[in-house]
Order: structure tokens, then C-alpha cells, then sequence
């Protein structure tokens, strides 16, 4: 199911209530959100979804909820860990709660192609033939993968579904995963959407992003794929200026939750702490830049 | 002199001929381009104008170039090193050469606030009373300085004219280094212009950045001044599809500089080897994205 | 009780079963081997102790079974994650099976002075008035942490007992503490032990370290108590040439595992996978070490 | 030259005078306490020989010094550079006058195999058929070299005649490279000699070390090449306390160089500002250290 994803993947808000609870609530509207513009599936627990302020057993009961939610789109469940032992136990318990695949970048230390080949190696030992995400995403991750590296790991690990491309710059590194990979895989795109227009016409399959305005990253999908590169270049840009202010780090998420509030998607803005706030003079600048937008709802 | 500057500093590019050498004549043309076109002075040798990849000797000769082309304009130049002694002497030397100050960045090594004063001592033993920018770029250098650090840093020592603010997210840390500061000081930003308008209604002095439409960014402050918020924002967001294109990374300088070419601001838009080139394709997608955006020249 | 610790404290391993799961009876034999040769307590989850390599939930049964097996000696868990939440909920798990206290090492993503006292008001909220171990260990961490940092850290949280110091070089910077801190701490030093006599001297209050003949920490600790600082080197040096054969990191770990398993304080010197495994060429040269140094048992 | 080398070839030290210059005549006194106590040959321009802290012009001439006073041993400069530009001057600088050949280390932002073999095609377009030595040291570096890694660029870079081996462990990947390396090559080794015995059981040609006590080095060397196992550990063990000592970063640098101006190898033991100096405390501590150690002189 994963091998044949394409369109738009959001990546998840995980939704808290004002006391630092996972309001699990509003995993079921932001869902229903989510959906109703344009996304086919979601990944669940990811970097900006606040995974690494949840507990194990509290991912595990938030990728459950999204699932419940999904009907019969995709949910991917982020499991990366510095720990093999966590990532193994979160994996098998999201894929028996229904999940679709989980996502995977290898942590920090692991550096060079022979070790980066081999921890996948230690990892797939443990948890079998899940359908995998390969996340390349070094400016998070620190792990630098080359091409040919990805291509190797393609070979070896028939599980690798989808490669999550997120380095930068994206455009060309994408266009050469399209001409020297060794058999077909799906290719999403990240860096939140900010070179999405370009990442397709490389031949990525679909953004795997957030955003509060998914339906651009829905539509601009859409548009090109009735070649209207033209329509869907005015759609990017249209958003652009709320795009790359929400593309600001923890901060940005912060951002992000507030206009999905505002927009219904979620109750409560708040980031599980500690975490950024915004104060007076963000949430002003904001509404002006909003205001000046003219958005849908 | 630094004291006092507002307005654009644009982040020069150094232009190389075919064979790699340093093209002097086209540094002439450049100097044009950017006064032409609103800038008050120039940070010249920094990262995006490829200094790492100039022997110190020709750093200095650069340096030069750009003052001879300067008028009355502003020249500061690049010095972070590695080596002291290297900072020391290329400092030394484009002082010599009439720049008007230098822009010093700790290296990586140099971590908690006990060491970065320390190392910020050890500078101004060399180089005396010299005016410097202290320039505030984690992602670029790994040296995170908070606000109280760079409080301490302008109370201690005088020299010290003029903060480059690129940290990330900007807006939030220019409103704090405006509320905070002990003393006044200037606060230029980075991060490729990606953030200016905000920048600036925190409290930013002006642009330090790189731009193949260098009248964008001075036209934004512009606006700015004259209380036109809602005609700066306008302005920004009809150049920002460019304007992210080309902040990604080194690869977005080989873009910046073949958009220079085309406006005739130098004669050879390539970077000194090793270091991207552009090919058909990455051609072909700057030539769909900008013949969308109805820009001058 | 953390408050008056003084001589050695264990940095204990985890021992495994063949098939990989963790061996909780040679938890018990491995306890009876520290305490024999002369440990006060124990650090039981550490780098060293494969805590990286367990699930939260075994990390809490290790604790407990060493809780179990200790008698009236200490118990230290370390507790550092990047995720607050599983910091938080595997604190309060190890307390409840009665740990003495936790020790914590800033994430590497926390950096500045202000970042890091931050960060533990942020732990301090979660956790607690729960007695705590600074760890100080860049090299591991990537976190830097001055004196004055350290000295505010002291001052802000009362819960902070003791200092383990394997910052490098250590011997000064035990000086400098010992010289500045705004109250007592206790300090205790680590990096396997390798500076063991010089930190003593500097004022540490014993080693918290892992080494296969803990006979000699403790050896070297009470000599240096009874003012025999000659034999105390002697001590010291006697063992030298294995004591810096373990310390190679996690190879290391696998020769100590395996000098354990031969003085029979585990069952299998295994290391949980992936892991380095001991080769016939390492065994032999293990052997000609140790055939050369006239040991105990 | 370089392709047959063997036995010690020592990292030497900078000699500065009390006000920061370079001490040129104490190269020459230096150099013969090098050759007098058993080296080969010499590495200058190190980073524990505080290279980072010369211009490229100070370390041409502190190179030529050495080259002057070397007879017919061999001298290779290390040019390890952020800068490509900065590498091949001083490359060209210091083989013209004289150095049997150079020192390269990756740069830290070259990461990948794909990146690192681009690297070196880069460097050998620069500095043509230069006698190369390569540096494997990730502590220092940031950049992991795997041992299938080493072998194509061996394969692919016939310049490449030594490998300095100091990553960590050193001895298996010693072991791996003497198996797998696809033509004859040169290892010696590194990190402040702390594993030589091991090292040379495991096929190193020699240490490229520093040392107060060189006549340890290049006596363990011997007693190894004479089949004296047993002497060879012996020399090593009387020595390993104050070598462990000296190995103690750059700290430990300054009590090398204290120790070389005791054995009258060097005039003054200052290093270059801003640097580590040593205290009353650290003096008498390594009185008592030495004192202990019934050393030569």
C-alpha cells in the first residue's frame, strides 16, 4: 500500500490541552481536517508532530487514535530512536494498532556508508519486512546520505517503500534519486513544502509536509498533475509568504498550531513544554501577515 | 561610522573567471550593481561571497577591490578564522586597505558563554580598537550565543558596533536584543533576506544579505521607513518565490550569481571549484520560475 | 543520602543473555562483585551500562533489580533523554522502586547558559525535588558546561548533590570547582577511571567510573584517604596498562564484559546488538595484557 | 621516500618565545632532540604542533626551519585546510622547500564516501603527484573514514602512501586495514601513542606521535621489530603514566612542552596565546608524577 502512495502525506500536529495531556479529542478533527483537504494519508509522530516530547506509550496510543480516525488512508508512524530497542518495541506496537509503515532516519552517530548500511541492517534483523519510510533529512538528523548510498540501501532492503527527501537543496538531489536509483520507489518531499512547485517537477510523487493551508499542498499536487505547472506555481506563491513563516523551526510549529486553531482543526494551540510561546508581538505580526492574505475560511 | 549604519549592507559576491582566479574588473561592476541599486555599504569575504575558498593573500586583494569601488560607501570585511593569527593579519591588512570594520564570527570550538567572552578578549587583544559586527549565525558557525551572552559581549567590549542577527527564528531574538541590549547598537539581519519585513518591524536596522534584485531589499527598508508597511510586504512577497530559490545553500549561489550574470552585474557566474554547477535542468527551472515573475531589467 | 556520598561508585554494566534479553540474575552477581571489592554505591544505567540499548520499561526493571540486590548502598540511575517525557516518567518509575537518585546530562541540543538552566527548570518542574547527579561529560553529550554555568546551576537547583566531573582535562577543572562552587557538592569523576590519582588530588570525592578490577578504584581512593599518595600511584599504576585498554568506548565495554565474565561476575560477555563482538585477534591480545600483569584471582 | 617509511616519526611541537614569535632556533635544537632520541622523520605543522595557530605564512617558514635542520630524514607539513586555496599554496610552499611530502585531513562538512572521494579528486587536481599522507582522525575531524572507504581511495589516488591511523579503536581497524586495503601502504599511527604496543602487534610500520620521552616510541618500536614482545610492553608501561598524562588535549600540550624544555629540547614551553597555562598546582602535580617515574636525563 505504502509502494503506491502519491499526493499530499501531512505530516501531524499532535494536539495538547492546556495542561500538557495529548488531547486525544482533537486527534479526531484534526484528522477530519486533514482529509477534507486533500491529504491521502498522514505521518504520525514526526519531529514536528512534538514525537520526541511523548513517552513511548503515549506515541503508541497517538498513532492508534489517527489510526482509528483514518478510514482507509495511510498512516505512517515516525519510530525513529537513538535506541534500536525503542524503535524495534514502538514499531511492533503501531503496526499492531493498524499503522501502514513507519519512517526511519538513522540517529546521529551512525556516519559513514558502511555503518549507515549496517544499522539498517541491525534494524530490519529486528523488525522484519514492516514497509519502511527512509528519511533523509541531514539538517536533523546529522547523517549525510549519498545518492549512491540510498541506491545501495534500495538493493539490499526490499522493505524501503518510499524515500522521504528532505535534504537540501532538494531539486537536484531529487532529480538524481529519479535517474540512478536501482528499482522503483516512491519519492515524497519535506523541508516543509518550501520548494514543492520544483521537488515535483523533479519527479517526487507528493509532498510529506505540514502546513495550516494543506489544501495548497494538496492543490498544487493537483495542478501539476493535469499539467498546469503554470496554476500551480500561482497557488505556491500565493501562500508562500505564511509558508516560509511557518518554516521557522519549533517556532514555526508554534505558528502553525495557532492558525489551525484558528482554523477549527485543533482546541488548544500549545506546545507540550518546555517549548516557544508566542507572545503580543508574534501573534500581531501574524495576523497582520495574515490579514493581508486573503485566505480561505 | 559603522556606528551609524542603516539601511541595506549587501553580502557581495566574489566573481571568479573561467580559470578560477579572482575577476578584479568584474568586482568594479559589481560595486555598481549594488550601489546602483541602494546598498550603503558591503560585507565583503563572507561565506556566501566564498571567502573560505580565497588563500589570505587574495582575501585581502578582494578586500581592496571593494574599497577602491567604494566611494563613500561602507566596506566591511569577513575575518572569522579558525586561526587568530590568521584573523589577526588578514584584520591587520584590510584595515591598511580602508575598510571600515570586520565581521568576526566565533568558531565552532569556542562553546559556553565563559568561552566565547574569553575568545572575544583574545580578539580584541590582536586587533585593537578595530569596529567590528559581531555576527549571531549558529547554523552556520555551531555557536549558539543567547541574548544575555550578547549583552555581556557589548558591555565589554566597545569595539563592538553592530550585530548581524541570523539566528534562527529571527524575529523573536531581534525583539529581545532590542528590549535587552545595554547599549545601543545597530542590528543588521542574514538568512538571506527570507525574513526581512519581520526583521524590520522588530526593530532591525537594515538588511546585511545577498540578493540577485538587491533593490528589493533596499526598496523593503525603504517602505519600512516611510511607515508603508503594507507597500513593503507587498514588494517582498512579489520577489520571494526568487528570493527562496536562491537561499538554498551553496547551490543558491550559483543560482544568485547567474541571475547577476543575466543582469549584467559580472562577467562569469561561476563559483571557484569544488562547488555546484548548474546544469540543463536546474537552467530550465530558474528560467519557468523567473519568467513568471514580470521583474525589471 | 547522595548529599554525604564519598569513595567509589560503580558505573555498573548491564548484562545480557545470548539471545540478547537483559540477564537479571547476573544482576545479582555482578552487585555481590562490586560490592566485594569495595563499591559504595552504584550508577546503574548508564552510557557504559548500554542504557541507549533498552526500552524504558526494561531500563526501570534493571534499576530495580540492582535497587534489589543493593543492600544499604546507593543506587544512581541515569536517567538522560532527549525526551523530557520518558526522562520524567522513568525518573519516577526508578524512585518508586527505590533508586537514592537520578543522574541527568543535558541534551545535545541544549547549548547556551541560559539554553542549559532553562532546560533543568524545565527538568526540576517534572521531576521534582528528586536528589540529582550533574553529569559534566562533553565529549559524550556534546554539551558544554562552564565553572561560573555550573556554579549557577548549583545556586538555582538545591536538589543537584553531587557533580559528576569527566569533562577534559579533568584535574583542573576539579580544581576550579573545588575553588568556586557557592556551596558543597559533592564531586565525582568518571572517564574510566584515567586520571583517577590526579583527581583525587583536586579535591574529588571518589570515582564513579567502570573498570574490570574495581578493587583498584576503591584501592586507590582509600589509600589516598590514609595519605598515601605514593602508594596510591602505585596502585594505580599497576593497573594502568588494562585500565587504558578498556577505555576504547564501546569496544572497551566489550574487553570489560569479557574480564568480568572471567572473574565470574556475569554469566555471557555479550553486548546487547549491534554491538562490537570480540574477535580471536582482540582475545589474544586481551590475554597477552593481562598474562603480563600479575592480577588478583 | 615516503613509501618505505617506518619506525617513529614525530608530531612535533611549535617552539614559541615568551612574546608569541616563533622561536626559529629552538626548531634546530628540537629537531636534534628528535633525531637523537630515534625518529625517522617528522610531522610538523600538527595540530598538537598548534598549527592552527600560525599564518600560512609562518607555517611555510617553520616548515623550511625544519627541513634545514632534518639531514636526510624525512619532513612531512601538515595542510589540512577548511580553505582548498589556503591547502594548495601552502602545499606548493612547503614541497618547494623540501618536505618529502603531506599531512591531509577532510575537511569536518565533507561527509559522505561520495563527498570525501569527490574531496580528494579536488585536493589531487590542485596539488598534482604530491606525497600524501591521510589522516584518519575523526575526534578530530568530524569526518568517519569506513575501511572499504580507505581502500578506494587508495585504489583511486596513488599519490596516498601512508595512512595516519588514529581512529577509535585503533587497533581492530588497524587489523581490518592490514586485510583489506587492495595494495601495499604505509600505516603509522596516532592518538598521543596510547595504544602503540597494539598498534604494532596489528601491522602499523611505526608511530607519528608526540612524546617528551621519544626514546620510549621508537624503543618500542625496535624491541617490536626484534621480536621482543615482552621488552616492548615493558619500555611501554613504564612510561604509560605520564604518557596518559600528556594526552590530555591540548592542556596536555602545554605539559609536554614543559617537560621538553626540562630535557633542554626547547627554550621556553609557552604555546601560542590564547592557550591553556599551567598553574602551580599542575606543576607540582606533575612533579610528583615524574618524580615517581625514574626517567632518563
Amino acid at each position: 500500500m505504502l509502494k503506491t502512495c502519491a499526493g499530499l502525506h501531512v505530516v501531524a500536529q499532535t494536539p495538547f490541552r492546556a495542561d500538557g495531556a495529548v488531547d486525544f479529542d482533537s486527534i479526531d478533527t484534526l484528522s477530519a481536517f486533514y482529509y477534507r483537504h486533500g491529504a491521502q494519508g498522514l505521518l504520525v509522530l514526526g519531529v514536528s508532530g512534538e514525537a520526541q516530547m511523548l513517552t513511548p506509550d503515549e506515541a503508541v496510543a497517538v498513532a492508534a487514535r489517527f489510526v482509528a480516525a483514518s478510514g482507509d488512508r495511510r498512516i505512517v508512524a515516525g519510530v525513529s530512536s537513538p535506541s534500536l530497542a525503542v524503535l524495534e518495541s514502538v514499531t511492533r506496537d503501531v503496526m499492531s494498532e493498524g499503522a501502514d509503515g513507519v519512517m526511519i532516519c538513522p540517529p546521529g552517530h551512525v556516519r559513514t556508508d558502511e555503518e549507515i548500511i549496517g544499522y539498517f541492517g541491525a534494524v530490519f534483523d529486528r523488525i522484519g519486512d514492516v514497509p519502511v519510510v527512509l528519511q533523509d533529512f541531514p539538517a536533523a538528523s546529522g547523517v549525510k546520505m549519498s545518492v549512491p548510498l540510498i541506491g545501495r540501501l534500495l538493493e539490499r532492503f526490499p522493505a524501503i517503500e518510499v524515500i522521504k527527501e528532505e535534504d537540501f537543496p532538494s531539486p537536484p538531489k531529487i532529480g538524481r534519486l529519479r535517474a540512478e536509483m536501482p528499482r522503483p520507489v516512491r519519492i515524497l518531499t519535506g523541508n516543509n513544502g518550501m520548494y514543492l512547485p520544483q521537488e515535483l517537477e523533479r519527479g517526487a510523487d507528493g509532498p510529506m509536509a505540514g502546513f495550516s493551508y494543506p489544501e495548497m499542498l494538496s492543490g498544487v499536487y493537483d495542478l501539476m498533475q493535469r499539467d498546469d505547472r503554470a496554476g500551480a506555481h500561482d497557488l505556491f506563491n500565493r501562500y508562500l509568504p505564511l509558508l516560509r513563516y511557518e518554516a521557522q523551526g519549533k517556532w514555526g510549529i508554534a505558528i502553525r498550531k495557532e492558525m489551525m486553531r484558528r482554523r477549527g482543526a485543533l482546541d488548544c494551540a500549545i506546545l507540550r513544554q518546555p517549548a516557544p510561546a508566542l507572545g503580543e508581538a508574534d501573534l500581531a505580526e501574524l495576523d497582520f501577515l495574515v490579514g493581508r492574505m486573503d485566505l480561505p475560511d
